[in-house]
């Protein structure tokens, strides 16, 4: 449903070039369209089947979108060829890993089925492809030691959860389309992240969310959360797809780049922030069934080659983002 | 299509207990179902549609055959249901390497989801299964460095062809299905191995075939080759599979051992010392489209976890393995 736009738009756009964003209407997906729109580019995006537009409702008429199966393989190929794509950001996924333990194949068919179609497609293309940006995840580490370390792009990977392992081979299929058919790819490993958008099964806007649901006094002033002392490396949603920008244009091929914050901070110490920004006071209990099964102690990445290569360098301080975030959920709870 | 067997051998085969083979008349699938015999067990095997009896011809009245597509969950759940075994060896792969560039579809498919589907399966069998052995392979590990050291079940897996990443992938399912649900599932990483009945289009077989047909007069006295650069830790399949049995039998439960022969051994000396059993005077020419994109330059595995836990050591030497394969050839290659 390709929508039409101005002429002046479309005369930049033209300039620019056309991106194909898969999982356009995902939490990354959407502030990603948002930014390439802002860079003056024609963008096209891919919806699941029975997605919704919540995320880029604000922005669908400057969108050109459509709607499949992505582990069809032959429907990647066709639509791949249809919108010729300069750059492709391949951020279709199922993007829990919590989620991912009950619902493996899932996301085995998503995560690795449907990025080998994107990697194939994108072959059949590869004279007009400049890059194809695809979105790991510092999952794919799992448990390593020493704990405490900065983990640096050169890190074995030993995932431990079915997100993890889905990701850790999809980076497996990138080298190796790389290698064998000189595909453009730049591998994003991106460290958690939030912000307004994300979806509530996600900690941080678990936590905006119970909040502002009790500043409006529609539930008991007890939070209930999973395992608190976790330790994660957190980036604003903003600052990781400013990262995928700057995979595209300036990212090395064949490439693996960290957008991390470098810092690491105790899931409880984000509990504490925003409670601290909250008027109410709200008791925290733990419920044991939001504890997985297996979990990363603490994930902290070097994002050193990021800033040396791509010049990237995190703008949003942490406080900003949960701010921004508990505001997104006090306007989106109703009264 | 299950056959009967003599009372004697039932009543033995039922006090030692039921396994389960998938790809049963493949390479090494074959072999391990003569070992399960003559231990006593009774025997169960799965073959792929359209697969050949050829490799278990002599013992198909002895063993309980199936056949269906490993890529099918629901067959598999359901095979596995209805066989129960003690032991389930999961056997069944696109086994070849150098094919895997050009079937990379079908080496995930059978490689991967085949294995998920026999994960699943067992899962649900739990308490009756004691061991579910999977097969992986030293070509996990891509190219690494420093070169020629002896690799250790710990070094970390960097796969650089379709068939490394899906086995690589396997394994990751494997530690996963063992973490998560205490499946016990060990992992077999074997390093190269051959032996009468390997198909041809691996190296060994390729050059015992190529030397017979010459020894027959129904070829010019030249042999063709591919890369003899590349060094190999080259084991017997019969020490191979008698490892697997080991790791059934003593193997620890999510566990990866190493079978290899613990040295490595150039291609090329591997044809000097094949040419050296002939009688032919046998010209050697090198064939640039045998030659792999991406190849690992030398495979030498650490066994001394397989020494110490299970009590394996190889018997065979590499002149006796490659004399049997040669004569295995000169019985099969028509005068």
């Amino acid at each position: 449903m390709p929508i039409s736009r101005d002429s002046r738009t479309n005369n930049m756009a033209k300039m620019k070039g056309r991106v194909l964003i898969t999982g356009i209407a995902g939490f990354g997906g959407s502030y990603l369209a948002e930014l390439m729109l802002e860079k003056g580019y024609r963008v096209f995006g891919l919806l699941a089947p029975g997605e919704k537009y919540d995320n880029i409702n604000h922005i669908k008429n400057d969108l050109a979108l459509d709607r499949f199966d992505i582990t069809r393989a032959e429907k990647v190929s066709a639509y791949t060829k249809k919108v010729k794509p300069k750059y492709l950001f391949h951020l279709a996924a199922m993007a829990s890993v919590g989620q991912s333990f009950s619902k493996e194949r899932l996301t085995y068919d998503i995560n690795f089925t449907g990025s080998l179609n994107v990697f194939e497609a994108s072959t059949s293309q590869i004279s007009r492809i400049r890059r194809l940006i695809v979105i790991s995840s510092a999952d794919c580490f799992g448990v390593f030691s020493p704990k405490n370390k900065l983990l640096k792009e050169d890190q074995p990977l030993a995932p431990i959860s079915p997100y993890g392992i889905s990701k850790a081979a999809m980076e497996y299929l990138a080298g190796y389309y790389h290698r064998q058919y000189r595909l453009p790819v730049v591998i994003a490993r991106s460290f958690n992240h939030t912000g307004p958008r994300q979806s509530d099964t996600f900690v941080v806007p678990s936590f905006c969310k119970q909040i502002a649901t009790i500043e409006k006094g529609r539930r008991k002033p007890i939070i209930t959360v999973g395992n608190l002392d976790v330790k994660r490396d957190l980036s604003d949603v903003r600052d990781i797809v400013r990262g995928y920008y700057n995979m595209a244009v300036r990212g090395k091929p064949g490439e693996v780049y960290h957008l991390s914050s470098g810092k690491s901070v105790a899931i409880k110490t984000v509990l504490d922030r925003l409670l601290g920004m909250s008027p109410a006071t709200i008791k925290v209990t733990r419920d044991k069934s939001r504890f997985r099964k297996a979990d990363i102690p603490i994930l902290c990445g070097d994002n050193s080659r990021a800033e040396k290569e791509l010049g990237w360098v995190p703008k949003y301080k942490l406080s900003e983002t949960l701010k921004d975030t508990l505001d997104f959920w006090r306007n989106t709870v109703r009264q």
